[in-house]
């Protein structure tokens, strides 16, 4: 698969790290490297991706920014326990988790208004130089797995790196950039590959692509793209490649777990439906109606399930109907991707890609720097990609 | 779309003339040169095939075979009060329905034992040659859209040509070939092209494929795809793509209709089982569990519903599942494909091609001489194709 | 099935007599006393209500108030068209039709803020009487079907009968009453019977109450129960007879129509779905989670599709779930419930019931003067009433 | 619920006591009786059924028959794994479970064609006789629940007590009757109840019928009632009480478990689905369209999945349809019902009943000496009954 010694270690810092998603990926690398389970729903792991020079599994160094402070040990057997992950695995991987979690460090968190956001970021910046240092990392990811923060509003200084850097010097006390945006800004800063799989504003700001450009590092985004946003960007090209033209397109998502407590707020939720209907609309070229719930409903556990009920108009305007029911475990969808997005990120830094990263767009709902939402192409694009990552210099 | 002074008109001579595909196909392609309607179903309408030099609408010339006689008008008045056709449009193409209707002459049976084989193929052969020669057309698509046949029990003579010329002149009273082949046989020996819509046999035999290469004739082929298997064809590169592991896919179709009532029949069902469950197989390179089952339900008329089952193992062996129901009206999906397997296999003619068109795999639930059935990939083979067909010589 | 000299005529007044429900309710009444369809979907006409004494269809007479001015037979083409009507029959009973929309009336709108209740109240009251005056009516039933209001606010005034009227006398500009209060009101006034076939407040206001018992006159509602409730009054008792716990029951109903276009307005929907989810709740004797949409697809026409998931536990608090897909055509389901409400409730009227119907729960969401909501007992309930009717005086 | 002193020790012994249902049914009831869980599932135990002297379970001593070796010990540890029974439990009732083991002896198989059935029976009889000795049982219920036969071919001798006996002597090597009823005569000449919970022969046979009559010894029977059925008599009321015309009625049932193993041997299955279609035809007085089919799909485990569809006429004709999807674990769903008639078999016995207890019939698909089928019904028959039982003698 990957050259083992082809590099020495890869930090991988992820905020919101004893979340869910994080939890099952740090336990999941582990069992990968040990290949005690075979490696079902990681990308980059399958035969498509040979020979790309991606960092091996017993190459990643996990750590992380949380508020939370239950440790990685416990919310795995919770996740255990929710038969997300398999029985006795926590336990097999107990060093790993406790050595993942001694590398955790306290996050900073919205509500935090009377902080200098300058300082804020300064702080993580060194967070992050600390964690490279301190395990002799030949790079870092960032990963932001945190929760999903309401829309941040629109700011004059998020246009360019000028303004925004004289904002943070000045305008200390305010916010200026929403949390996902800090710790962005800091990844950047300190010379860390960032993705967002989250649909926070996270890097998407252009003095933030700036930033990422200048200092040569890639970023990717947004919104892991795990469940019926993924079957939507499967079937639109069907019925585009067939001519059928979309007449409706609604959706309702059950979800329990921590990210539909989450998304149950509603300012929360308006960044993740947003990013889950552009995907119709902007496919198709065409409006199309239809709403998309999201209702937190907590029997579900870990367990998440989507109904989508589309209608369609074929030859001589026949009225047709398609529904499908999603039964999803998105912490196990969303996990493994964030391995496949760490070792590409890290592997594409080392080959000198910057900015926006629009290859990765396979992996996401509101795709950075790209309008291509249809899968098959997308996998096309991430596939040519990788080939690429693994030519010689 | 086309040019209109291209090359005079081209026969579309169909098996099964005055079964509902064909009745839509033939009022549909009056009504879409009339721009009564817009080409919502129709594949090579849409704005990803620009200038391949396709024939216009308004060369098209049907005709065909059937063993029924209930006239065609009648047939889409059926139609239309079935809510297939809309209301008025027979009416408004009665007269395209009526010429049509005259040029549809009585087809062989397989019941017909007693016969000559050779002297049916020859009588064929002659139909197709008046047709030519009567409507003066420059080239004659003959497309297969007659009840599904029982598969037919293989024969040494169907090895090669030289045999099976042999055998048809020797064992005369023998069914050496089904009546889909000797229809294929006649279309080849008359030097039109032929497209089968259905499962059965057809020009898919190593003989007849010696035949169509030797006399310079494009087939395409078997067994149009336009519900569940379209939709299978859809998600099965989404799991793959992120190697999500099926563990079983199982479907259940009920269907209405004609050819729902010939489907019923226990022996004719299994050549469409069989063709509708490679797919599966075939794409994922390992063997799946789950059936698919195929019921004649009367009162669903021209619709069809089918429900599939799919479960799924993803990261850490977490099982999922995905269902999904597809709510068809089946000639409406069929009937615009018709249209584009003639216009395309009329244009491949014209340009020289020979033998197993691969590149229409698109259309197929069994593509002939394809193992690719992935939707997406068979959609780029075919847009290449169309490009290449505008090409200039 | 009942006595045809049994009692001269009855008018059927319905308010929204033009609206989709009413307009399919006349047509069909017609189409059944001419013997021209089944007598599907009406519950009366079952051999389950043998001898109770209940009007035939060729006794009912029907007129009504609406704010629309579309011709009955108009809107019974477009219903005819949308494929609700059968082909053809708008044509066969179009003089009664026109003989039904020469007795529509102009009725009175939410926004006429600046009317005097009192008056607006006595015009309907003169427009019901002459009414029975002019056809010779033995009785009359008034059925609300008009658009489904915004809840209206509480009042003191609604406490009692004298209060209403002094409120009704003195603060004459002021809303003292929802347009759907004001028609009931009237009706009561007027002794007719009254049923509410929407959510609004109609009847259901004490003092109204106090109406109805004083003049000796019958009503019944709320909220008829035709789809999604339907199915969950059906299921529930499933639920519980098999002493399995729900954990959550979330739904989601695309509509067309213009019931849709009126419930997308979000102050009206809450009528709706609080009553939709109260049927849950007090069925079951527990709070179960779970939220139900309401929203409108226009291009579902006159159809409706709902979609409910229900997670349920079981022995050893085993997780199961059963969802369903309920694919209606809204006016035809409630079209017959009208006529038998309308014959029910004249045979009441008739046999001296006064007040809320209770026995007349099973037609309704929120079943007035009623708490058991599952419809085996309902119908139990409505049996046993409708044999009574028919005992000899 | 049920007074702990009221009448010693009732045994119940399972034919098929290794398998899910038994060792889910006996680990259950170790469990409530230690009230470890809550009795969702067990209809006996819910408030409806208060004061009918049914024995409780820590009176009830369970045994049986089983051709498989597997401990229930370890048979309970795989569900456990496989998620059917809560983690922990097993071990929890570990004492009962090896307890119950002791008590479970060699059954008999259809395979045995050279041993005289006399014997068999004779043998059998004498395990339940040593069971009800050994510990001084008041009573003693057998319950089927082994795996489901082959229809057994209906014979001459079925006919009356005198001719079975008779047979049974004279044509000892030949297959007078099916091993399911060879257990239920053993049963019922032992004295002991009998119920089938399998769609096999059992006791349902003229002569048996006189057996259990003469003995004294009441009966109930066939097919436990879980899942697809369970909903089809909920729905069917529905249906029928709205007037509605049910069309079509297309089932699939996907199962994994030792069942779905057992019934993908086509004979066997034969049993399943003409009972599962019976409930529709005779539910509504008129033959309806659709197949039942049952696949064996191993990857679902302990779990099934069924699709049904539902095709139906409303008013004027309209077509509607109706889906549901119903993801139940099936020993979880049968195990309590294997309980609860257990208890009120015991009571009945005690009480005098003899012959076939229709008023069981809410808990079998296909109730013996009952053609009601509406759920609602079944569950009024079985109130009284339960309430009758509990009347001072
Ligand atoms: N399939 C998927 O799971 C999926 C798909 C797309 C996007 N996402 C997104 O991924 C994120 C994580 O999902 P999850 O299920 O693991 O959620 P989770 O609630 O289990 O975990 C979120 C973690 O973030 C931490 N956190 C919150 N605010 C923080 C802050 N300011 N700084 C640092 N840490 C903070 C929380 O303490 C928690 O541990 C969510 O935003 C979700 O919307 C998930
Ligand atoms: N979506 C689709 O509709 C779809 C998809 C894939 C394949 N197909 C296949 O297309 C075919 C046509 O479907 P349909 O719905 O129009 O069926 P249909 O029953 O309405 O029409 C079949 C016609 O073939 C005629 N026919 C039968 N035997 C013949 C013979 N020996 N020679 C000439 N004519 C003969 C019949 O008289 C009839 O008019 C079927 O084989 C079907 O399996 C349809
Ligand atoms: N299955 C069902 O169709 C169903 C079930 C339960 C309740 N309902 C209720 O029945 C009502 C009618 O449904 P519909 O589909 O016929 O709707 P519709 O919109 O087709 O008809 C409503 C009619 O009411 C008229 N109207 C509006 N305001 C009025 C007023 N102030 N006075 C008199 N007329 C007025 C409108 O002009 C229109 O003709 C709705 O409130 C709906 O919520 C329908
Ligand atoms: N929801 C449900 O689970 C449900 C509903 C209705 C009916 N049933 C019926 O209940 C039965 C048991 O279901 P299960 O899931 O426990 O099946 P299972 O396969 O797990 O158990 C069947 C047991 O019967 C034993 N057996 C087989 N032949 C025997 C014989 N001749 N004598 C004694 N024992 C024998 C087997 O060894 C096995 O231990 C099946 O017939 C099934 O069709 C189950
Ligand atoms: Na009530
Ligand atoms: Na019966």
């Amino acid at each position: 698969m990957t050259d083992p010694d082809n590099g020495g270690l890869v930090g991988v810092w992820l905020i919101g790290a004893r979340g869910s998603v994080a939890t099952t990926a740090i336990t999941g690398a582990a069992a990968l490297r040990d290949r005690i389970v075979a490696p079902a729903g990681c990308v980059t792991e399958s035969p498509e991706f040979p020979d790309s020079g991606l960092p091996e599994f017993a190459q990643l160094v996990f750590g992380g920014h949380d508020v939370a402070e239950t440790p990685l040990r416990k919310r795995a057997e919770q996740l255990e326990h929710a038969g997300l992950l398999p029985r006795g695995l926590p336990e097999l991987v107990s060093a790993d988790l406790s050595a993942a979690d001694s590398r955790i460090l306290p996050g900073i968190a919205d509500s935090e208004q009377h902080h200098d956001r300058q300082e804020l970021v300064a702080e993580l910046v060194r967070d992050l130089r600390s964690f490279r240092q301190t395990h002799g990392l030949a790079r870092v990811v960032v990963v932001n797995l945190s929760d999903t923060e309401a829309p941040h509003p629109e700011r004059a200084e998020h246009s360019d790196l000028r303004s925004l850097r004289r904002a943070l010097r000045e305008q200390r006390q305010e916010k200026v950039l929403a949390p996902s945006s800090l710790y962005a800004c800091a990844a950047l800063l300190a010379n860390c590959s960032y993705a967002d799989f989250t649909p926070s504003t996270g890097a998407r700001l252009p003095a933030l692509d700036e930033l990422a450009r200048r200092n040569g590092v890639p970023y990717a985004g947004s919104d892991g793209k795990t469940g019926e946003t993924l079957v939507k960007s499967a079937l639109l090209p069907m019925f585009s490649s067939r001519a059928l033209h979309i007449r409706s397109w609604s959706g309702t998502n059950l979800l329990g777990g921590g990210d539909g407590r989450n998304l149950s707020d509603p300012t929360n939720v308006t960044s993740k439906t947003s990013s889950k209907h552009r995907v119709v609309d902007e496919s198709l070229g065409y409006p199309v109606d239809g709403r998309v719930h999201i209702d937190y409903v907590p029997d579900l556990g870990e367990s998440k399930t989507a109904w989508d009920h589309i209608s369609f108009a074929g030859f001589l305007g026949n009225g047709m109907t398609m529904q499908f029911t999603w039964q999803g475990r998105d912490s196990a969808l969303a996990a493994p991707l964030v391995l496949d997005l760490a070792r590409l990120l890290s592997r594409a830094h080392e080959r000198g890609h910057r900015g926006a990263l629009r290859e990765l767009g396979f992996f996401f709902k509101d795709p950075v720097g790209l309008d291509e939402h249809r899968l098959p192409a997308q996998f096309e694009m991430l596939r040519s990609f990788a080939r690429e990552l693994g030519k010689d210099e």
